[in-house]
């Protein structure tokens, strides 16, 4: 049930997403602070908050956003946004639904890396007399998609762009995927000097053919923190920065008093016999996500933390789930005195990109206040 | 975007949830004669479907079915079902909750584990002059929740229960989830009965202390398809052989030809370089769980398949997964040919249970025809 604004989350029936908006705005400020450093313009990145609410706060209104489905894209242009970039390369079978957002007044940025998608993109933006922006993804070294850096089939394709009826080429992106990846900094510099490079190489070559090249668009929020330099880059995207989890503790870009978004749950049982408590939050509360875990090993499937002070309880973690159920190890009885059944607790997130989209909204508070709801866009 | 009924699932914008009707029923029926042979009555466990018009297949119309989420009970109550087991042990935080399902003419059975919960609900029921039903889950070798088979304090906790002002004692329950565990059938069958046994002689007991117990109530799909006999059991719940998945076919508990749900999935890049496929299928879409891959180490995170005929694409996978990208790794760049930029697949899921509840609804299919939209209840 949902609770009158101004309760206490006390009152919230489990397991709820709950955002402590202290923490989500100070983590929001640091990073356009740290982006105003690198003189860069920030287009966060929605595919962890998936919400108007939290854009408000990370945009400072309605500003340049990413996106990682057309569904958020959607949600956020009814919202006025205006400027999207989708960040996933797009296939025909979405053209439609795309053109449609567009068509709420909204400057929607597609990707791609395929001459066969821009040869049908050209046919029906002409088709539809519409104009389809692209930016050209390039791989800088997470070789999941995008064309290889330093290739010359960057140009080809943005020659390909540019010469389609119906097409306006805007840019290049690079998503430095596996700066997730390294636990030492110094690590995360080099790739954020090759994601750098690599977008802003195609940026060169592109415009020394004589074609445009407007927006050079990289970013993962540890490239971010941890660039030497962006010179030569446009605009950087960046999500994970406004909630933080365990995952990004591990490598040791966030502090866990950074950690704004958790799970409260409750303690539905005691296992005594297996000194363990049950809570109600298992796989789909919290997910099967254990990247953390290479790192942080006790993260398990989440932090049991306190509720009132946000401490996380002992080397308590939930360290089994089954759909509804959260197996929580207890090392020595006295657990189950100070955690009686009916005890709320809060889980921070493993990876709270994948914990968050198994919630419809977040419950928003300051300190123990439920403050606002705010809802997500999840799914397709 | 939705279909119109009757289109064919290759107008469906990607990623998307397909639940074949066909195998559906199939399924359905089969559960239903097991359980006519076992002499026993089959209360579906909707935490999988998670959806009214499943529940009509798996029912044959609105009878006792079993749910994993109050808000499962109250969306199926909304929808006229009045027998529903919670089968989570319920905290006080959720009596108000529980008491308007009730008030809804609904018959909710819930169940503790807990004297400290029995007391406390008999407090909230005498004062909302309401009775509340429990069953008193047993725990018959899985060692999550429940009383230890066997002990004393089964018949302490259901006498307490009857004795309380506001509660009734309806019986008892116990879950095998052990019994996804194995992969040899033999281990089934006596898991399967360690599990019948727990439940009977509990029932056994607390009758021996003059008190009732009107449902005896156990199950997982693999303990009902695979116990020599129930006796003494007067229900079974049962709620994935309505979907099967990866990891059921993992344990020889279903074919991969009964199968009935998949996602739909986009072919949206080539990475010639890498030799793989990405689809628009990643960690939310399909789910971060692996419990297929101890028995069915290609299982990935699903299997491929032609999106007409449902068959394996060669020995094509989701090998690696991000938040909104899918991995394939392909042995021979034919497929590259075979499968362009644009082509539509189908991902047999891993894990039913969690990949569906990425999904706002079904698509719901007879060969490749889209019949309905069979909406979900995700969440809590």
């Amino acid at each position: 049930m949902l609770a009158p604004a101004g309760a206490s989350l006390l009152t919230l029936e489990t397991p709820r997403l709950i955002l402590d908006l202290d923490r989500l705005e100070k983590n929001c400020s640091r990073m356009r602070a740290r982006c105003e450093v690198l003189g860069v313009a920030l287009r966060p990145h929605l595919k962890t908050a998936k919400s108007v609410d939290v854009a408000r706060v990370a945009t400072d209104g309605a500003g340049a956003i990413t996106v990682s489905t057309l569904k958020e894209a959607e949600h956020f242009a009814t919202a006025s946004y205006r400027d999207i970039l989708y960040a996933a390369t797009i296939v025909p079978g979405k053209f439609v639904h795309a053109a449609r957002i567009m068509a709420m007044g909204c400057d929607l940025v597609l990707v791609t890396d395929s001459p066969a998608v821009v040869a049908d993109a050209s046919s029906f933006a002409t088709e539809q007399k519409i104009t389809l922006s692209f930016l050209i993804e390039i791989d800088c070294g997470e070789h999941r998609s995008g064309l290889a850096a330093g290739s010359a089939e960057i140009v080809a394709l943005a020659r390909a762009i540019h010469a389609a009826p119906g097409l306006r080429l805007r840019g290049v992106m690079t998503h430095a995927g596996h700066s997730y990846g390294p636990s030492d900094p110094a690590d995360v510099v080099a790739i954020a000097a090759a994601e750098r490079d690599a977008a802003v190489n195609a940026a060169t070559a592109i415009r020394a053919a004589g074609l445009p090249c407007e927006i050079v668009s990289v970013g993962s929020t540890p490239t971010v923190l941890y660039a030497d330099h962006l010179h030569g880059v446009t605009e950087v995207r960046a999500g994970i920065y406004m909630l933080w989890d365990l995952a990004q503790l591990s490598r040791h870009v966030c502090r866990i008093e950074d950690i704004a978004v958790s799970v409260l749950a409750s303690v539905i049982g005691h296992n005594r016999a297996g000194r363990a408590l049950i809570l109600d939050a298992g796989a789909l509360a919290l997910s099967k996500d254990i990247g953390a875990n290479k790192y942080l090993p006790d993260a398990g499937y989440g932090y049991v933390c306190d509720v009132h002070t946000r401490e996380r309880l002992g080397k308590l973690s939930v360290d089994v789930v089954h759909q509804e159920h959260g197996t929580v190890a207890v090392d020595d009885e006295s657990w189950f005195e100070k955690l009686p059944v009916g005890t709320l607790v809060r889980v921070l997130p493993n990876h709270a990109c994948i914990t968050c989209a198994a919630y419809e909204a977040f419950d928003a508070v300051r300190g123990d206040a439920v403050v606002a709801r705010f809802a997500r866009v999840n799914g397709w």
